[in-house]
């Protein structure tokens, strides 16, 4: 049995998952909690603290071999000072994190954004492994991303990079990428396409509660050529193109992994449509020998970046 | 006097201009020549080498002293390789450049984007020195830039990084941010401009020549408040407002420098302008401590960059 091991905990809004991975990183077991957001940060890390004892609990592994934990937060971090400054769907702000660490966690916890979490974990055991220079991009609720620059996770100034979500995309209304392509945007959109859709339409919506509806949903209309559906995913798909484009051009990257439930449910073809309209903005040359690819972990993904990243971190790398 | 030299060279369309710097980073002497581009490479580095041969009179510096000398090439250059790839204003289309160097150069010679020089020379002795994450923004004829990132310049996969200008603002048209804010499109659209406008207003645009329009022309008929020169101007720093504040949510830089002719030409009000906008789009805290300032080396950012950059080089830095 390895002797050294690695916690990833991927906190979101909803759900909490918790990976443990032995030293050649093999997930060892994964935990799931709901998110009770609204009884605050310590009930929250109460929860935590549950998945992680459930990952003990499976694993038989002792608590004293493992040798850090990453955990990614759905929100702007600042690890330098150990703060979230604002994560909207956990309602925290200026949450100093050490104050709300469970005491019997021994082993040093690091923290990132979700996202960035998520990108590292294509960059070192997903789609992106290999590489040195990646930009990841997660289609949701929101749309998120990260980069990764010379092997390294960036994080910027402020600790605020890869919020891809937040390029404009329509310099003079000011609709950025999020705006398009995230889910809660297009939600708000659908309400008003239905308003001028034939009955034929609105009676296919009719019974689905637009907040709360499903990736596989929306994906499984837009399969079934239902107009609204297709309106929005036809569009998320032109405006994640142009960003796509912008960034071969920009950031130029060796490989966009692009992730997240609205792009895994819609699958590959979603993804060609993506990069062929990209394609369209791509200066002559650069995106020679670079690869647009789905996300491979999964669901997985900030679990893998979050644990990966604590031993990167241990090891004085980023 | 200093036993090492540096030579930084910023080779464009129309001019070439060389500098010589000591071991300080002191600027020793300038040279410039036009660029004839019809006559083919080697007539242009026949050209680079007289504005050379120019520094050495000027200084007395003995050529045996030069430890590097930088190239900035206006087009897309492969360093690994020593090739330019493509460079539209000299026609130039993969050339190997170890062919057309003259024999009588003993130092190394290092090439790269002129833009991409142009941002390390600010980064390294001039508006973002000091810092470790910076963005250059160039807004000429066309609009180009150069990313810095951990102190070093990065070029990306494909050595294309830092194309802002061929970042997507308008998603459903394809509009870039160069066919917006660079003077060559900016043109093309006064002509139609024109075409609607009052007698008035094209007695004023009368007799000049739409395709060798100066940045100084357009800045002093903005500033006359020309009902043609103000939408270009105004729609200009929408355009940059929109790609600066992009940029700080998703690079988010310490500092943005502002550069080219128009940018210079317009001066102050119109970068505070471009930050104004900016600020529209910018993610809560992503602009705390970032700044948004004018180039400082004016029409020597580029040899100072390429210049610098060499002697990076050569001690195995970026």
């Amino acid at each position: 049995m390895s002797t050294q091991h690695w916690i990833g905990v991927d906190l979101g809004g909803t759900k909490i998952l918790a990976g443990i991975f032995d030293d050649d990183f093999r997930l060892l077991a994964r935990a799931k909690q709901l998110t009770d957001a609204e009884s605050g940060a310590e009930a929250v890390f109460r929860q935590i603290q549950a998945a992680v004892q459930d990952l003990f609990r499976q694993t038989n592994v002792d608590p004293s071999s493992v040798r850090g934990m990453g955990l990614g937060i759905p929100g702007q971090v600042d690890p330098r000072i150990g703060k979230v400054r604002y994560a909207p769907n956990l309602d925290w702000k200026d949450l100093e994190l050490s104050k709300v660490i469970p005491p019997d966690w021994k082993w040093p916890v690091v923290f990132e954004n979700d996202v960035r979490m998520g990108t590292y974990g294509e960059f070192r055991h997903g789609a992106a492994s290999g590489t040195r220079n990646a930009l990841g991009i997660f289609v949701g609720t929101g749309v998120g991303g990260g980069i990764i620059v010379n092997g390294e996770l960036y994080s910027g100034f402020n600790f605020n990079a890869g919020e891809i979500g937040h390029i404009v995309l329509h310099w003079r209304r000011g609709s950025t990428l999020e705006s398009i392509a995230g889910r809660r945007y297009q939600m708000k959109r659908a309400k008003k396409l239905l308003d001028d859709a034939p009955k034929r339409v609105r009676r296919e919506w009719k019974g689905i509660d637009l907040k709360q509806v499903k990736s596989s949903q929306l994906a499984e209309m837009y399969q079934d050529d239902d107009p609204v559906a297709v309106t929005l995913v036809d569009d998320a798909a032109k405006a994640l193109g142009a960003a796509v484009g912008s960034m071969v051009n920009f950031l130029n990257p060796e490989v966009i992994v692009i992730g997240g439930g609205v792009a895994t449910a819609l699958g590959d073809s979603f993804l060609e449509r993506i990069w062929e309209i990209a394609q369209r903005y791509i200066l002559p040359g650069a995106s020679d020998g670079v690869r647009c690819v789905p996300a491979a972990l999964k669901d997985d993904s900030g679990i893998y970046g979050a644990a990966a990243y604590a031993k990167a971190q241990g090891n004085g790398k980023k």
